[in-house]
This record gives C-alpha cells, sequence and structure tokens, in this order.
C-alpha cells in the first residue's frame, strides 16, 4: 500500500508520459501551462489508491486517473472564464494569460483528450468505465449551473438543501466518481464500488464545507487567501446560506444590513452575527458529520483493516482538525 | 435509397425520441432552445446516407448521426461565444439568450452526451467509432484555434496555404468523418470508409470556399446575409487571403487602402480589388476543383452507381451553381 504522497509520485512519472501534439501551439502550449500549474492531483490518486486497496494497480488505472485530472482541469478553466477569475494558484489563469477564445477551447480539448484515451483502455470494465466516467461530467456541469444560478439568486431565498446539492454535483460526485472507477479497475463488487463512492463524495462534502468555514474563521496564513474574502464577495457559502436560513426576522435585518457596509467593517459585523447565529459552530459539526459518514462507509468496505490506513490518512490531510 | 428530404425526415423522427432531464431549468431549457433553432442537418443526413450506400440503416446510425448533430451544435454555441455573435439563423445566441457561463455549460453538456451516446451503441464498431468520433472532435478545436490566430494577424500575413488547413480542419474534418462512421456502420472496408471520408471533406471544402465566395459576389436574397458583410469585418475569407497573396506591391497598396475605407464605399473598392486580381474567377474554379475531387471518390467508391445518386443530389443541391 502506497502513501498519498508515494502515490503522488508514482503518478506524476506516467503524467509525464502523456504528451500532447505541439500544433496549433496557442492551443497545446495553453494546455500545458495549465497542467503545469502545482496541484494536490487528489482525484487521480484517490483512484490510484481505491484500485490499491483492491489489487495492484492496473496499468490502465493510470490511464483513468489521468483522465480524471484533465477532466478536472478542464472545470478549472471553464470555470475561471464564468467567474470571471485573474488568478488561479498565484499564477494568471488560462483567459488572462492567452485570450478567452483559446481558453474555451483548451477546456473543449482536454474534455475530448479524457475519451480518447479511456477509449484505449483494455480492461474489461472499459464501457462501464466510460457510463460512468459520462454521467460524472454530466453532474458536474449541472452543479456549475446551480452555481451560476444560485450566485443569481437573493441571498435569502438560497436554502442549504440546495446549496448542498449545488456542492455535491459540481465538486464532491468527481472524486465519488475517481474511487469508484478506481475500484472497479480493482476488481471491487458493486456494492463496495458503491461505498467508496460514498466514502469519497462525502470526502468531498466535509472538504467543501471547511473551504468556506476557512474563508472565514481559518488563519489566513493556513489557508493562504485573506480571511473573509468570500463575505467581501457576497458568495453564497455554506455559513451564508445556514445564517440567512435560520435567521430570526430581527436578526435578518442585522444580517441583511452587515452585508451591505464595506471592508473590514463588513467583514467584522457579518462576522458577529454568523457566531450569534453560531453557524461557526454549526460548520464544525457538519464538517465531523460528512467526515463520520465517509469513515464509515469505508469501514464497511469488506478488505483488511491496514489496507485501509492509507486512505483514512489522505482523507485526514484534506480535512485538517477546526477545534 | 433515400433523398436528403426523406433521410431528413426519418432522422427527424428518431431525433425527436432523444430527451435531455428537465433539471437544472437554464441548463437543459438552453440546450433544447439551440438544439431546435432550424438547421439544415447535412452531417447526420451524410452519416445516414452513406450507411445506406452499403446496407439497410443499422438502428445504431441514428445515434451515432445524432452525436455528429449534438456535437455541430457544441461548435456552433462555443463559436457563437468567441466571435461574440449575437444572432444565429434570426434568432439570439446562447450567450445573449440566456448568459455565458450557461452557453459555455450548454456546450461542455452537449460535448459529454456525445459520449455517453456513443457509449451505448451495441456495433461491434463501437470502440472505432468513438476513437474516429474523438480525433474528429480534436482536429475541430484546433481549426478553431487556427481561426481565432488568424483573425488576430495582418491581412497580408495570412497565406491561402494556411486558410485551408483551418478551414479543411474548423469544417470540413467534421462532414468527412460522419461519411466515414456512416460508412463503417454501413460494413464498409477500410478503403471505401477513406474514400467517402475524402468525398465528404472536399464537399466541405467546396462549401466553405463557396460561402466566402456568395457572402461578397452572390445576391443578398439567395443567402439572407448582407452582401460584403465579410469585406466590412475585415473577415479572413478564401478571397481576401488569396487576393493578399498574389497582389503585386502596387496592387496590395490599392487593397490596403480600400480595407480603410466605410461602408458601401469600402465594399465596392475591395470589391474592384478582386475583379482585377480575379480572385472572383480564381474561387468558382477552386469551387469547381474541390467539387470534382469529391466526385471522383465517390464514383471510386465499388457500389452500384444507382446508389450514389442520392448522395450526388445532396452534394449538388449544397453546391449552388455560380456560373
Amino acid at each position: 500500500m502506497h502513501s498519498f504522497s508515494e502515490i503522488c509520485k508514482l503518478y506524476q512519472k506516467q503524467r509525464d508520459t502523456f504528451v500532447f501534439p505541439t500544433s496549433p501551439k496557442n492551443l497545446y502550449g495553453s494546455i500545458n501551462y495549465f497542467l503545469d500549474l502545482p496541484g494536490k492531483r487528489v482525484r487521480p490518486a484517490m483512484c490510484l489508491m481505491v484500485n490499491e486497496l483492491f489489487d495492484n494497480i492496473h496499468a490502465d488505472t493510470y490511464i483513468v486517473a489521468y483522465a480524471f485530472d484533465l477532466f478536472h482541469n478542464f472545470t478549472l478553466i471553464h470555470d475561471d472564464i464564468m467567474d470571471r477569475s485573474p488568478l488561479r494558484r498565484g499564477r494568471p489563469t488560462l483567459h488572462i494569460k492567452y485570450n478567452e477564445g483559446t481558453a474555451i477551447l483548451a477546456g473543449d480539448t482536454l474534455l475530448i483528450q479524457c475519451y480518447a484515451l479511456l477509449n484505449q483502455i483494455e480492461s474489461i470494465y472499459r464501457t462501464q468505465i466510460i457510463e460512468l466516467f459520462a454521467d460524472t461530467a454530466r453532474l458536474v456541469c449541472e452543479g456549475q449551473q446551480l452555481d451560476i444560478d444560485m450566485e443569481g439568486m437573493e441571498m435569502e431565498t438560497v436554502n442549504y438543501a440546495d446549496y448542498l446539492e449545488m456542492i455535491t454535483l459540481k465538486t464532491s460526485v468527481l472524486l465519488g466518481g475517481a474511487a469508484q472507477c478506481g475500484a472497479m479497475m480493482g476488481g471491487a463488487d458493486e456494492g463496495q464500488q458503491v461505498g467508496l463512492y460514498e466514502f469519497a463524495k462525502n470526502i468531498g462534502i466535509a472538504f467543501q464545507i471547511q473551504d468556506d468555514y476557512l474563508d472565514t474563521f481559518g488563519a489566513s496564513a493556513h489557508t493562504g487567501k485573506q480571511v473573509g474574502g468570500d463575505i467581501l464577495e457576497n458568495k453564497k457559502t455554506a455559513l451564508l446560506v445556514k445564517a440567512f436560513e435560520q435567521a430570526t426576522s430581527e436578526q435578518l435585518i442585522r444580517l441583511k444590513e452587515a452585508f451591505q457596509r464595506k471592508g473590514e467593517d463588513k467583514i467584522r459585523a457579518v462576522m458577529d452575527c454568523y457566531k450569534i447565529l453560531e453557524v461557526d459552530l454549526w460548520a464544525v459539526e457538519a464538517i465531523r458529520s460528512y467526515t463520520a459518514i465517509a469513515f464509515d462507509k469505508l469501514e464497511e468496505i469488506d478488505v483488511p483493516v491496514f489496507k485501509k490506513e492509507k486512505l483514512l490518512e489522505l482523507a485526514s490531510s484534506l480535512l485538517v482538525r477546526q477545534s
């Protein structure tokens, strides 16, 4: 069994062997630029580590893992355009570095490449893998649409159930799909596949809520982001949605007033509201609860306990304790 | 053997049976809006008619034809964003009717759906079909990138060879790919498949040069577009590229001067240059020549002549005589 960092090294070695054509220069230059940005490679690692839960890593699993990696990068490139984000991991986003047309095409080409790769695997599971991949891909697009729709809505009209559906589709099913494909490639039965999908999906949900929590209540040195950035942008986070949902009519007035302020004053006022409404405590509990569901799902999988340790370590490293 | 219009009716009946989910409403509503715009369905018809050249239409061929139809619509949606086009076939483009984010996602979802469909066909050719489809899709993206690059270049630096590569990739290989898949589904051998790919690709090139020709020298009632629209936009058409390529240094000065004028005056001055350089005559000859190559390729295919008639009719209906 390999640890997350060992798996990442093995994966990177395989990743380097996949090369894109050189021409048209702008298309493939932009793709190489984006793929070379630093990243944690959680999705491909999840796929490979779950394969190893059941059997040695199949050569084809590296291809499947790479397809999930490319797909994730495709979503980042297109999301950056939609969100008009100028930076990603401290470097210019693709539509800024090149142009919007090239960024759209680079994403399209990555998506096409996913299927060209999956169609090459020799595994008896190829058809099932492509089907699962396409289903997952569609759900991710649906989640991104819900996010766009939600951003256009008034704060008090978004409810937590809608928020949860959105983040589940937008971010968590991809981690779930990567795990399920890894299980399939390792020869797991259907029950085990579903269990590992649920494990990874719930880790993804916990991670997303943690991301929202840390933006407001984390130390900025820890996240590398400005504390309160989401509040300044009126971003519909788990905290915001939950706060509006459970505020009394009196608290609602105060909350809206806080969101109308500017700068540090706004951050402080909104954080005060959040604390009164105890959405910080609620978030910590939600993260703990989704993590517990995930760990239960992993525990149910019928493989020796020592084999699960590295996966538990990966999950724990993603989910830093808040309390 | 069915005629183009008969095939279109058969196809439309099958097309109506494919339905998208209803939620998220904006995502699938926008897809349905775009797919319901009037269109000639040339690509799916080509796929089906080429199948019929060899055998009865296989049920799976309708799925393959639909995938080419969806892929074509995906390219139109994303190209409209890149070109900032407000209208398509007289109706608002998707990014205007909805928003840019939804338009990007609608295109992405259509592309994903192509592979979900192709992965369902039962044909023994499934793997080859997906491979050919992915190869074609990648080339189309490369062609669109070349188009973006070319639009940013000075007029006198674009040459006809680059223009030809761009239109071949951007528009003609998709028609070629649809024909080749149709041949494969009909049980054609590899030589026949390649021959029909070349037939359709050359029809596509002829059609594209004709499109450029008609924009400048066609009657506006015929094309439904403003005559001279390409000239007003400085669009790098076959005519423009060829004119700049073969102008003497003296003619080049006049040509550049013509492109600096405005409105009707600009159209008249550029058309005068084109006529002096005889690029109108050159274009008519180029259309004839690519059409002749296409027809030769079809003639070489070893099936009874009467079976080819409907395909010839389709090609001829696309290529209206100019002289």
